[in-house]
């Protein structure tokens, strides 16, 4: 196999995995090369992806070398995808009146969802995550693309506890500007003891469910180690919970229109 | 840049967005190169891809020539994949009983479930879908990374009626061994009229979910062009749909045990 066959299988296979190691030995196999051979094409592949700004690739060395591809969305790539992402929510045909938008069809179109799940894997990439928990149903789609990236798996807290959940946990919180009583639940096994977890949702007003899933967390011994909320409505203020980190804001004008803005934060990571 | 760092760039780009379709000039702008330069990358880029069995490289030719990546999973990693798949549902202790299995962390791990739909792309790929439906909630991740493969959005029909949806369509349906009588709920925007769709669930035993689904379409005038589920219970008899494709087969022994078999189908196609 020649050269750039070995360069473009091996791209190939990394960005296909991101975050998973990958021992050179595995790849000179694979080719039936040596492993010398394979370090090389690593280090141009690394220089590639680097130089685009795609991401990079970390290297250890020794015996049991490998590599892993580190998934990177540039500043400017994050601002096309969060300007797509905006566009699509200031649609006026999404606006349902009372504060409500339909988001159904944004929030599980793999391409707009992706885009999402790139900059809050950026965002969070040292926060040392092992697990992302999402509440259905919405979140969905921007948190499994999360923890596809982190190479991490996705909890998914249900509204009713299920039979084929087994023992499960439940917990009950208020959620929505009209304060009501909802429950939460998740099987036992759905959180592991003391994991360090990625809350990944797709939109929040008062914060009511995100409280519940921190709830949730504490009975699972569990540590939240960051919030991402693909769009947030309103500023910080009347907010159950004090740390999130939104995408887009929604604001109602005083003449009764919404729009969406992009957090600026965002666009600087 | 080097022909190697281009070669490298292009694979990624075109890994990360299966199905679409990318011109050649976009490439050739993107890298300050000629049209007939990045023509000759992708001839190298779609013979790794093919002789890894990696996919294929679609190329038009001409003023608006362009290429894009067909993701294929090749026999072997699709027997490996689904062998993957098998072992994490027969792990004994997910058997809650009563023919219930405890699965929803296979179904929201990203790299498992990523195994399943890449098998469906490849069942479905000439079925010219244009939308992927499923039913909430564990069929999601499945259902939108078959979505993703096939660059087509996922339409997620609810059991409830929600606020955020605007108007919707609701219709009855009977489900589980106990004929339990439930709703499913999508908003009138939800699935474009006349859609051509695959049908993707995580598990049936009788098939009233599916059988709920295709009624739904019917309100939409949608066509359905394929249902693949990735665990079925039982053989074929006294399911209420006729056609499917399931990826693994649940059965109830005689002493008690249950396995799991794949479908020998799969390891053909």
């Amino acid at each position: 196999m020649k050269k750039t066959q070995r360069i473009c299988i091996i791209t190939h296979i990394l960005t296909e995995n991101p975050n998973r190691d990958f021992s050179l030995g595995t790849f000179a196999e694979q080719f039936g090369c040596a492993k010398s051979s394979i370090s090389d094409d690593i280090k141009l592949v690394r220089e590639a992806i680097d130089a685009a700004g795609l991401g990079y690739l970390e290297t250890t060395s020794g015996a049991k070398g490998g590599v892993r591809y580190v998934p990177y969305i540039s500043r400017r790539a994050a601002a096309h995808a969060l300007e797509e992402l905006r566009k699509a929510f200031e649609d006026p045909s999404r606006m349902l009146g009372s504060g409500f938008v339909y988001t159904s069809d944004i929030m599980f179109n793999p391409k707009i969802v992706r885009g999402a799940a790139m900059v809050f894997a950026k965002k969070f990439a040292s926060a040392e995550a092992d697990l992302v928990v999402t509440v259905e149903t919405k979140g969905i789609g921007v948190a499994l693309f999360t923890a596809q990236m982190l190479n991490i798996p996705l909890a998914v807290i249900r509204h009713e506890s299920k039979v084929s959940e087994g023992s499960s946990i439940n917990i009950n919180y208020f959620s929505g500007s009209a304060d009501r009583l909802q429950q939460m639940s998740i099987s036992k096994k759905g959180i592991p003891h003391g994991s360090r977890v990625l809350i990944i949702d797709d939109f929040m007003r008062g914060g009511g469910s995100i409280l519940g899933i921190l709830n949730m967390l504490k009975e699972f011994d569990a540590q939240p180690v960051g919030t991402g909320v693909v769009i947030v409505a309103g500023g910080r203020e009347n907010k159950k919970i004090p740390d999130y980190v939104p995408l887009l804001i929604l604001n109602d004008q005083e003449d009764g229109r919404q729009t969406v803005e992009i957090n600026p934060d965002m666009l600087t990571l």
